[in-house]
């Protein structure tokens, strides 16, 4: 069920007996040669909407582009709103959502650059608005995944099988390469960036995935989703 | 040619010959009980793509929430961005194209509160960015489609024929009323909306639409905007 | 009645029958060498008071300085306003009469670049304020005056006219020239304003006008924009 | 010389020998039952004109509406722009003069509550702009007016005595009260202003005012921002 | 009583009879060779724990960092917050407070540049909160140490006393020298900084300071501000 | 070495062989009725300035306010920074370090509200500054530490221990409990924090701690940073 092809009327019944809203976050984001701009919100929202089709939980319209606007930003493609405008515009989406009667917002997240101006988001909202439960999830970092995923960092070889599995016709497998990054334990300015990327913009990873692996990530994935989902709703 | 579906070799490469870009952003808000949430996004993203497809020009990530904040923002479903977030966000968005080398900024917008906030941004971007030009276009405004369009209003004729040629299956026929508002020539703070809307959502218009007329607007919509592109980019 | 003229007791009494205030908005901006900085400011406030006076209603203090912030933006004495805090001046300029319990916001217009911020500024307010009724006049736009106007542009027959009839001494006919540009019909940013703008401030006209010409503009405003006063106060 | 009615052309002009311009900032605030709501923005235009005058200045557009956040908000006419609003209005307002080749500013200012703005506006211009001075001057504050002002506060003897001075006709005599009010040395939140202010409006002072004051009072504002004005163009 | 070092149980009982908080702010900026960069600050602080034990008020946490953007912004070691980051930065301690119950809010301030954003976070909050009162008392500008102080400025015989007195090993009395700098009455843009200050971070004066005049100064301070707290609570 | 009790000699010289700062940065919140409400602040200063210590690096001012704006916001005596505020706060600081020449920010945090408005700030910077690397380090969540800490939560047995190796005078130890929060993994509004948090203000742990607890904990977080500190400066 995805919110944007519902009507109104839907909504309005369909509040009635749930509150709980997924939202996919994603970006627009160089992933190397070999992957599309839009990794993190193709995955992102295949899986949202994967686990709206199981839960029966309504979809809210994907947010497209996020923040990199550190590391990625100077690489061909990449968008990226800052931290501050996506705070903002994280608590007008929520907030018009919550005057309607959504209480449990359920984000499923594609970016590691979107986590930080979520959880500002959220508690910058904490004492505007009532009664509301917000969860953020982010596939790459969950203990389910952890040994299938294999630390394998952006634009490697999760991703890689990811979007293999979601949609082959989008990997150019000519320009994979076994590029890798040592990356720092600090942040640096843009200026710097190659201690965290290299110039195909590969961070931390060679490039080996396939549809298999996607396969069970994104299963994976979903299935460690739905528990969460359950957890937020009853808990 | 989406860029969320490209890889950064293929913007770069891309770039070399041009540097223009077609822009979708609609909007998540009521059309009434028959027509989708989505219906603003799905028009200006089915024009987008279209036009990308016969210019041969690159596709961003449409922006699939608009500002909605007056009239339907109480509305069931409708997410609004406030305008002052939505430039910022227009600001951010743009800039990020322009340093990769994007110059010429084709909006296909589906709908009428976000035409403020467009202009407001380019505003603000006249004396910070170099060498670029910006065109919004507006489906139902057009000098080429004023006849066939007739005035037709928020969730009327006019959009229930454009969601019925996109996606046939997202109109909820048995909810087509033949209600009609007289809407006056101001603004009023949302808790008059009445004024300028009926209860279940209707400006302006009674409901008789059709995929014949959908079509119609439709390629009149993409042949025109089609000229204005080469305006943006020869002129 | 201009509100800066009047004392607070004097206000507080004509709120207990009348709840409509005029505000006359405009700009400080090049209009070329024949014409006053002030142009759009004058007039707006001429036609404001005028409307006053016939109708008996408050005028506000003048917003003498506007959004100018692309085309003219770098023509020696332009003084501009970012739309965004635009937005922000109205909103707090709006709210404080609401406040005290004005209810219907008649703007009288002199600059096209104020539209935009100003629809943003009545959009953030629809939510936060209540009862309340909002409308843009700007004379060079409205169907009463089109034959007159005849397309006039910037600096051009129009406008000489006006500050002919409201001050003939503010008109340095010396500097009158015949040219001309092509308007193109997008936006650029300002390092490419001669697009849209001649060396000397023209846009779109040759300069004749006359005292006459400016006479009758003025007097089709003001009864037009006496007839949308009763508009916004009885429908 | 008031930017306002000089054109483009003649600023250019100007700017090719004097960097200095005047600009008069006021507020639409109550002032009693007796005194116009624009008295500071009527003094400082009055002063600023004059002194525009006398020392062959351009004066630019008037600042009507100010800061009155706080004390006066509540009472009936004050229009209000809140201090961080107002920094950003003089931020863009100085800024765009700054790009013309403006370097002195000198701000003729006519109510209390604008000056910490202000300052905290040159404060953010300090680093971004060059070569550039700021002065404020406010008349009651002035060393030189310290015997004739004695202390008079707002609506007191000094403001009726200089509108007496500038328009007598907008005193209303029969409002004047010798009310009075000890002011304590804090602020106070808005529910408090009595604590500051009379039910009138009067803060500090009985209302004994006269043309002959007012002449006094202007002359010697005139003749000490003449000084100042100097002292800004040559150290 | 400092507030950091109480735990939540005592501030609700303290508050069971009293509202008052005190609260430090200074800044960190340089003060000469001789003077530490937290001059300010230690001085502030300094003052105000003394206030608390004298009076028994809650002394709240210091705010080490100021406003200092003019000036000495580009001196070795200032830090500086912008007025308006720093209003919102007030803003959000005071309301923090104020929910718990505080309404009373006495600042002892140690630097100029706080001045004008202190007084528009007053402003801003005065029609947002209720019921409280805002004092600030910055020591060398109190009547009662006009005649001590005489007029020492930024870095010199004032401040020099009062470090000795707070801490003596933090003034390098080897880098005390007798520069002096004719301060105008204007503001300047900072590359002008020079007219306001000189090479070594000197403003308006010699530097012969001591320990006994630091003591008086520092006492006269406290026995001030004491009578300035009770006027706060009491009147 | 302290920066605030430095001069701007001092600085200058530091800065020509190293361009190192370590920012301490903390919160003002409840901890229970047990633990002072600058716990977080406290234990981030101790083990900031020990670092600087052994390190010879300079250490900035603390930041005593940060971002508790939900869970513990309504808790007495909990002062808060909203995300956004904090963001700009950040900034402003690190700019103005970044313009004295300093490169490396080293942070020890001691508050977990904190993280991703530091994210954020470093996101917004990495654009606009250069040659510059941020490293933030929370004690409680370094690897080295995870056996000592176990797990312990918001005013725990961990934060119970630290503050009595750093003043055993602080920790009323007669309010330890045994309470104990089983923690969801979403955020929730304020209004729900008894989710998260019990009335006494504990998360998620029992209270017992030590002296001997706290000075392991402190020491193994020293020796932790030290190396971070070092990766920081040389890789």
């Amino acid at each position: 069920m995805e919110l944007m092809k519902m009507t109104m009327h839907e909504v309005k019944e369909y509040l009635k007996t749930n509150q709980t809203i997924i939202i996919p976050i994603g970006a627009t984001e160089e992933h190397s040669n070999a992957l599309p701009l839009g990794t993190d919100t193709l995955t992102a929202e295949a899986l949202a909407r994967k686990l709206g089709e199981v839960s029966l939980r309504i979809v809210g319209p994907t947010i497209n582009v996020g923040n990199c606007h550190s590391i990625t930003y100077s690489f061909h493609g990449t968008i990226s709103i800052s931290p501050t405008t996506l705070i903002n515009y994280l608590k007008d989406y929520i907030t018009s959502l919550h005057k309607h009667g959504f209480r449990n917002f359920f984000f499923v997240n594609g970016h590691g650059g979107n986590i930080a101006p979520l959880r500002c988001a959220f508690d910058e909202l904490a004492n505007t608005l009532t009664n509301s439960k917000f969860l953020v999830t982010s596939w790459w970092l969950m203990e389910e995944l952890k040994e299938l995923y294999n630390n394998a960092g952006h634009a490697g070889r999760g991703e890689v099988s990811m979007i293999m599995y979601i949609d082959k016709s989008l990997v150019k497998t000519a320009f994979l390469t076994e590029e890798k990054r040592e990356i720092p334990k600090y942040y640096v300015t843009n200026d710097l960036a190659q201690k965290y990327i290299t110039e195909t913009g590969i961070i931390n990873d060679s490039q080996e995935g396939s549809y298999e692996l996607g396969e069970k990530l994104f299963n994976a994935s979903v299935e460690a989703m739905l528990k969460l989902l359950k957890h937020l709703e009853e808990s």
